[in-house]
């Protein structure tokens, strides 16, 4: 005789509540903890003083009898074999499960920003390469692969996407943001969750929410963001990745939004989440992110009373550990709420199930296998952006001699970010074998180009190539990722002046930026043969690099963040009003070297004139444009035509033109394609002055363009809308239809 | 037979009121723009492009029938003399009073920021350096002498000060602002209001509000804020000014706060201002504001539709032009508003009295007079700051050779703000004469040390004194002032590199650094044998840093605003939360070199234990400390004691720190003085996370400092605020009763 609760034929909330209702309060508060199995055995483990200073030492044998919600980063703590660490979690699991009466598992989660942050597992491109690939679909594909090879190990919850929108790009963890563009980050991040959460892993919207618009940029600093900014910019990824992707769950930021912590906000967390976008999953904690309201934010004096202000706000889960929920009597009715979250979300996953058992297949795990190396190639070769070419690129096949110079030339740390394994969990220490093959920018030129010679003498050479930028690294320990935040955009630990050297030596200067961010390259931009960028575009960067390099791939990244031309004067991004910016009022310029969206290709595109079937169309309709593009080139390529808002006046500023839609383009020479973007009213909607988002009738332009640069617009569409002004809720439509045909 | 209005005996909103009554829309409409008259007559006149293309022939035959409400800067467009300049207004005054049925004249308004913004008349320091020296008592009387001597001309209106709170010190305007912490800039800012109002002249309170914030620092940029920032930080020194210093008008601020522009907002111009703050004054635009709504903002299409929404919003009157409120229909019911508001101050100030009459003893106007130049060098004197000093100051009498380096050490552009004539109005016009005698610091070392023999050799001298730091100017002429934003806080031009090379000399260096921003200054501080700043202090300026070094004045400025050790990672201001401020989670240490409140003497205080009345007081109560300080030095001086708030538990993050009050405290030497500081609860307020400012019961550290940085708190003394959490709102006390016996 089974009860309710473990009877597969029920709903998964009618099983959780008739748990619950079973459940002494110290089970249901175990329910809301994590455990950090094996969080000392790292080699060199060295976190942040401050979070440090909250690990905990745990009495499994004192703690296992209430159960346990969650296991924290079973994998991701040292080198270990997959086959072997997925045995290791499955007699974890057994462990907790005979501890407690129900027989229940943890959740196990794990990072998988970059791919499953587990040794041996494929290392994708990091988010900005996303971004620049502005290709969800094959960002989708990517995530689906990574939640399948985590779902076969025994992994339930993966901490990724990083929705946070680049507001400032010195912050250090600009890398694992998609871009500067809410709607760009909002398709790819969305595609992310649908890829992940296809696996059955649930997926993890982080942060939320502000965490990008810190205070100068500092890791942790206030956000000063009032609510339209944080309505209009911050939140619409957030929003389109718990309704049309399905996210499961969301993490609070670490940071407070002009005051208010992340962690203790009840309008972010359930007002908004819940009850604004009906998110019914779970809301977790970032990693000693209950503790901080003690510790850093002054909300309270000790660890429960942290628990009970980010249980009342909506935080369902501390992670990584137990020292606040674990501290104190909690408010019961809270309690419950949060505990019937975890335990429905745990009955989806199979994890109340009288059968359940881990992966019956783990122990062949192979989570680098051929095909998730071939998604990894394709993503990278897709998110390399040619800045410029004054067509020394492709390599001619008359060069003979190249000088590659640079630090990151030869180093496969230019092509890891900080959410890998290599960087993130062996980080500093190069004695342990990485678990992946990645090969650097040279030993991929040496295999793309056996014919050539190389060299690292400039003047002995028909060409060179430079490679600066960025080692990822974690707490301080690289020049770009969590912790490691620059003061400005110069290109870091003066690489500037091996470019000034190099180009010095007269040779043609091929600049290859493999970095997390984006460098002002004003000083080097012009007097360079070519500028590259790519963005630790993981295990495979090396040979995609390599492939623009020598032709056999046509570049057709575009930039998700814009490149400045001076190294100071942050933040700035493309979405602003035009007072401020128009070099009037402020001797700064702050117009960028290389603009949002912008990137080169070795062909040619051709836009033909627009149609558009409705210019005047109402605030709740829609309408199509037609454009057709043709490759005029001799080789194939990929264009990505650009579709932004120009919305001349409206009940508040805004900025002069944002991203509404997108589409590849991929054609052979000589072939063209018919692109349709079908543009809702709805994408018009801004929030207006009193608090709601509304589309007014009025004039608008909609600008297909080659980037967000208002001298590359192609084609500006008027358009009008017509009939009322209307409030739109969460019903609205958030994306352009594109097709291509 | 006199109408009621006419009539002095009655109140001036019942005479007001009634004026109205008679008067045809274009009439009131009329006293709601100004008309700038010479505006084209200013030698080498180039404003910014923007603002240009806004500025207007008018034809006043046309427009003066109607009356007029304001004229812009009669004075200050180009040099005149006073008597004439005065002659030359009064005229004026005659022909709008002949042309408009009533006889009315306008308001005249100027500038008069460092002091009245016209030909030949004293130049005070700059508001940062008002800050520095921690005096409001006589920077009220400064400003009362400024008012008196813009009266007896025939000026009515003076368009400052400015008060908002440093936010970002890129920020070009940084130097007409007090400095970044808010209880100093609202004691030192309503000082000056209450001056200036005491002389008889509607001092306006400027940027309303948020312009100190912009992104990036840029002029003009949007401020992104949330509500409790602006609460807290930026509007307190407005609401002091307002309810305290019976400021008579405010200005709205270019920004956008959020999106929404300053002069579109309703709720910061209308209901805080008016219905929360009982503010009866006038609200005028700032200079071309309305027009940028339609022009920059994107909120209209139309200059009548910009009227509508700044009128509606609460602004009373166009600055300083026509374009906008003389283009079209407006609101009849907004219309009366402002025009009552208008009229009500024209009567306070005598403008409908029938025996109204310009000035009769403007004939022998003497703007520069000896008790303003007294004046002038008194607070000069009390704003220059002593950084760091090895024993080298001041200068002994042995030295015999000083070398005089560094391109401000002989210009008299170190000593003057944007805002000072020969800056704002002659711009870089060397040839026209700057109307007062501006010393260099060359000069006045010259005549403070007669016997010295100066040189610019460093090797050959005894000490160096090294001059560095801006040359103010507007709209990008200058390396500070309106419109000259710095990307970074390095120190412009290339002046480091003086700095070192003159260290590199081996003669013991004075670093003097002249400027309107802090600069980084962590790459010399250690290598120089003293650091000295000033911050354009005025035509006095010379003599008063010249003083500092022979030892003439011992020095008593305190920092406003903190002084960096990088040049990046703007911004940061003291007033943090320890969240993303320990170097825990960022590799970028925003920490001072030079913390607010710095500064040295050439005397050293004994501050001894203090007392407090009651260590537990109730939350609608108060306590006091009582602290003896003694110069236990050998010769005069003045110390400033500082009082900080630590608050460690709150319900929103607050800063660790902040400023509640301080006493300048003079002492001869070997004196003692006893301070005593009653702190009421209400300093203790801060917004809450409903939008209600509330004092909480709990633990409390008031701070006894000689700095903002822990170490230098010299004593911490635990308080307990008992009762019940109160919120208070425009009845609750701003400031700290401060003694010194």
């Amino acid at each position: 005789m089974t009860d309710p609760w473990q009877d597969p034929a029920l709903p998964a909330g009618v099983r959780a509540a008739d748990l619950l209702a079973r459940m002494t309060t110290e089970e249901k508060v175990a329910q809301l903890y994590s455990v950090w199995p094996g969080s000392n055995e790292t080699p060199g483990r060295d976190m942040a003083p401050l979070q440090h200073a909250l690990s905990e030492d745990i009495d499994l044998t004192r703690l296992l009898p209430h159960g346990l919600g969650q296991l924290t980063r079973p994998f991701g703590t040292a080198p270990v074999d997959p086959a072997e660490g997925a045995a290791r979690l499955a007699s974890l699991q057994e462990r907790i499960r005979s501890a407690n009466r129900f027989r229940l598992p943890a959740l196990a989660h794990e990072e998988c920003l970059t791919g499953f942050t587990a040794w041996r597992a494929t290392v994708f491109p990091t988010p900005l390469a996303w971004g620049a690939s502005f290709d969800p679909a094959l960002v989708k594909e990517m995530a689906a692969a990574i939640g399948a090879s985590m779902r076969s190990v025994g992994v339930h919850q993966g901490l990724a996407p990083v929705l946070d929108v680049v507001r400032d790009p010195r912050w250090g963890r600009t890398e694992e943001s998609i871009g500067e563009d809410p709607y760009l980050v909002a398709t790819v991040g969305t595609a992310y969750v649908q890829g992940l959460e296809s696996a059955g892993v649930v997926a993890t919207l982080k942060h939320f929410a502000g965490y990008s618009a810190s205070r100068g940029a500092r890791n942790h600093a206030p956000a000063s963001l009032g609510p339209r900014e944080l309505a209009d910019v911050i939140l619409p990824p957030f929003e389109m990745a718990v309704r049309e992707g399905g996210a499961r769950s969301v993490m609070a930021s670490y940071n407070d939004l002009d005051g208010l912590p992340a962690h203790a906000h009840r309008r972010l967390l359930t007002e908004l989440l819940r009850e604004e976008w009906q998110f019914t999953g779970t809301v977790v904690a970032d990693y000693f992110g209950v503790s901080f309201l003690e510790t850093a934010h002054g909300l309270t004096d000790s660890p429960a009373g942290a628990a009970g202000l980010a249980l009342a706000a909506g935080v369902d889960v501390e992670l990584p550990a137990v020292r606040c929920y674990g501290a104190g009597p909690l408010n019961e009715e809270f309690v419950d709420r949060a505990a019937l979250r975890v335990l429905t979300q745990k009955c989806e996953l199979g994890l109340l199930d009288p059968d359940w058992a881990p992966p019956a297949d783990s122990a062949s795990a192979d989570l680098d296998p051929p095909h998730m190396r071939t998604l990894a190639r394709q993503l990278a070769e897709e998110s390399v952006v040619l800045l410029a070419n004054g067509g020394t690129l492709p390599l001619a096949s008359g060069v003979r001699r190249i000088a590659v110079l640079g630090p990151l030339a030869d180093d496969p740390a230019a092509m890891l970010g900080c959410y890998t394994f290599p960087r993130h969990v062996l980080l500093d220490h190069p004695e342990v074998e990485m678990g992946v093959d990645v090969p650097t920018l040279l030993e991929a030129l040496r295999a793309e180009l056996p014919d050539v010679e190389f060299t690292d003498d400039p003047v002995a050479a028909d060409v060179c190539v430079v490679a600066v930028g960025d080692r990822s690294g974690l707490f301080g320990r690289g020049t770009s990722g969590e912790g490691c935040d620059a003061a400005d955009l110069e290109l870091p630990e003066g690489q500037g002046e091996l470019v000034d050297k190099t180009l010095a030596s007269g040779t043609p200067v091929v600049l290859v930026v493999l970095s997390g961010r984006p460098y002002a390259l004003g000083r080097w931009a012009d007097r360079c043969a070519a500028v590259v960028q790519a963005f630790f575009a993981g295990q495979e960067g090396g040979p995609a690099v390599a492939g623009v390099l020598s032709g056999r791939v046509n570049p057709s990244g575009r930039l998700p963040v814009s490149v400045p031309r001076e190294r100071a004067g942050q933040p700035w991004t493309y979405l602003a009003p035009p007072l401020g910016q128009r070099g009037e009022a402020s001797n700064l310029d702050p117009t960028p070297l290389f603009p949002f969206g912008h990137g080169l290709s070795y062909t040619t595109y051709d836009w033909q004139t627009p149609s558009v079937d409705d210019t005047a169309f109402p605030t709740d309709g829609e309408t199509t444009l037609r454009l057709t593009v043709r490759n005029t080139g001799e080789r194939a390529g990929t264009e990505v035509v650009q579709l932004y808002l120009h919305d001349p006046v409206g009940k508040v500023a805004r900025p002069v033109a944002r991203l509404v839609g997108y589409a590849r383009v991929p054609l052979e020479a000589g072939a063209s394609a018919e692109v349709h973007f079908t543009v809702p009213a709805d994408l018009a909607a801004y929030t207006g002055p009193d608090g709601d988002r509304i589309v007014e009738p009025g004039e608008l332009e909609l600008r297909l363009g080659a980037s967000s640069a208002e001298g590359e617009v192609r084609y500006a569409v008027p358009v009008t809308l017509t009939g009322p002004e209307r409030v739109v809720g969460r019903e609205r439509r958030m994306r352009c239809e594109v097709r291509v045909k």
